[in-house]
């Protein structure tokens, strides 16, 4: 496995844009959009809020029955959600737009927005992009790379990843997209992400990789512990590798479900690494669990504290609030017998051990949380299980950000 | 009923004291004791966390087990949590020098600790705190008040409550005092909360009285998300009002229960919207909703939302991320047939109706939304069942606060 440059137009087959449409704000890109030059397998998950965006409802429907997918459509100023009938009428002037554009059936066409809650989208301006996006399409990988920065809000970075294997002696590549970076407290995926791929593979398979890829992936992710009303994340497979069609639970499946769990776990990594108004990457793996339910309950708790997420920005070593947030996660556990570490890029450190702190170097502890990247290890001491969470510190900036997102 | 001034030392027979003890800080009180001239009946709710700190242990003890209770020593410079053998001996030589000095059983005497975690207490200085509040200690309001001071760690202004009324023709009072304001999400109760009360009742009823109230007040506030190891709330009841000795659910009992709940909704509003670097207290209401517990987990759901938290800090009427707080609370609903208002000094505003917003004054919302009690409303048409969670906002000086607590 080699990860390479690029993302969604890294796959064979695949090309992108991005463009300004000024559906929401002037002098910046807002729409992408994805396109195959041949029919994919597409395989999807979404929010499970209750409250759905009219895009969500719009590509459920053509995930489970669309034989195929071949284009997708994005926007990254209005998330049409809580837009009532207006607002899937949006989705259908949409998709008709496109696929008069591309030459492709309608309900091949997928559809995804982000941005404010609420508010309807002028549906002149996003036709007009899509006719501009339909002629700047392009297989290049700056091509994927402007689709990736089109599709931002607040992130301050774009986010793609893309990787290379063989199967069958054939290239296969992985690719995508995604963006943040508020709102992110993912529960089936996240807030938007788009992956490509030219292996061939069923319709059934891709779906389940997906689904249980997701689990440990962009689902143990946190910006604020607020599940978006327009979670997606998109597979699409157009076959161009070649390879014979994956169609069983085989090596090759195997093979292309750890690549598939790279590029989940780096784009979901970006994510939370770029929350809102962050300045470090906050990491907690947590191992030797009971079940990894456990796990994957205790990692996550301790990513969301808000207090433990301030002490973080602070470069405060105040581990009792990691403990704290252990405590409540639902967890039970015994606290005289965990053990809890931080690790830095010089190795790990002991803070905590048979009911108390150790006698550890506040300065070097304070070094440790100055990196990047914060990472935070607890040995629950009980099983066998281990799971890994992340999220990112609590900051001036996060409160500035949504104080006023709406001017 | 009638609210009357005054705290802990309101209802006959119970005296206090607050002292500066230098157990943390300088120039803080940071002792408090609650003393009542006659035994009295107890009763108390604790943090459901797995991470208890020492004191709760103490207390959860004590209030099982001692045939009564006569004192309650605080200290609100250190949590006295994961503190582990030390911790525990702390806790008792607390206890046997409280007897001593009030020459009363040491089985008698509570326990209370809230500040930072993981810190060991010195010892030495509470024994000389304690000396001196027991020569403090008064019956007069104004030493409620200066407990009620003492017991403050980030809150800014100190919490009291009393109320007063007849049973049998004899006056009874109930008077309390309480503290936030991080790590304020409580499960059982909240961080430290102190009742006296003169009525005379069983313990059972007591207990029984406490324990259902909570769920409809304490554990329906939060400021953010993380529920403390050393959530303590104690009732203590010493007699002194001479009412025959409540000992069924007679009309009597309801009586005490809606004086009991006065004082523990007063107090943990005003928990919440003191909130650490709270600007305003922030109330959610959803009223028929399928059940009790539906409406609960919606209107708690609006409360904790990080991202609504910051909107109602920048007065933007970002109705949204409320409707989107609803929708991941875990309860089912028709987005479509909800309605959604905010309500002001000068009446209720409807802005969501039939899955979309209607056409509201954007400068009327922000007014509401600048009031110092932000209240929203949620109609879920669904049902019978209402409920209201408290919050507050979430500002540049929550995360100030919290970036560096321990310095």
């Amino acid at each position: 496995m080699d990860m390479i440059n690029g993302g969604v137009t890294a796959a064979q087959g695949f090309e992108a844009a991005g463009a300004e449409t000024g559906v929401k704000y002037k002098d910046r890109k807002d729409m992408a959009m994805i396109y195959s030059q041949v029919p994919c397998r597409q395989a999807g998950v979404f929010t499970t809020n209750v409250v759905k965006a009219a895009p969500v409802l719009w590509d459920k429907n053509v995930i489970d029955h669309s034989p195929f997918v071949q284009a997708v459509v994005i926007n990254s100023g209005i998330a049409n959600a809580c837009t009532g009938v207006l607002g899937y009428e949006c989705c259908k002037k949409t998709v008709e737009c496109a696929a008069k554009e591309l030459q492709i059936p309608a309900d091949s066409v997928l559809v995804a927005s982000t941005g404010v809650i609420g508010m309807q989208i002028p549906v002149e301006k996003i036709l007009a992009g899509i006719e501009k996006l339909a002629v700047l399409k392009s297989p290049e990988l700056e091509a994927g790379t402007m689709a990736a920065e089109a599709i931002m809000t607040t992130d301050t970075v774009s986010k793609e990843a893309a990787i290379q294997f063989e199967i069958d002696g054939k290239k296969v590549t992985v690719g995508g997209m995604c963006k943040g970076s508020g709102m992110i407290h993912p529960n089936m995926c996240t807030m938007l992400g788009f992956i490509t791929t030219d292996i061939a593979i069923s319709k059934e398979l891709l779906q389940e990789a997906l689904s249980t890829d997701v689990q440990d992936t962009f689902n143990m992710i946190s910006v604020d512990g607020d599940t978006s009303t327009n979670d997606t994340l998109i597979v699409l497979a157009n076959g161009m590798a070649g390879n014979e069609e994956i169609t069983s639970k085989d090596d090759n499946y195997y093979k292309f479900l750890e690549a598939l769990h790279i590029i989940d776990e780096t784009l979901a990594k970006k994510m939370a690494g770029d929350g809102e108004g962050a300045t470090a990457l906050f990491e907690t793996r947590v191992i030797h669990a009971r079940t990894k339910k456990d796990a994957k309950a205790l990692s996550k708790s301790v990513i969301c504290s808000s207090l433990t997420k301030a002490a973080i920005f602070g470069h405060d070593a105040n581990w009792g609030r990691i403990l704290c947030a252990l405590g409540y996660s639902g967890v039970h556990f015994d606290p005289e017998k965990i053990e809890l570490y931080f690790e830095g890029e010089n190795g790990r450190m002991l803070i905590y051990k048979d009911g108390a702190a150790v006698d550890y170097s506040e300065e070097e502890a304070a070094k440790i949380l100055s990196e990047p990247e914060v990472r935070v290890l607890v040995d629950m001491k009980m099983g066998e299980y281990e799971a890994c969470a992340w999220g990112c510190d609590l900051t001036y900036d996060y409160v500035k950000i949504n104080a006023d997102y709406r001017s």
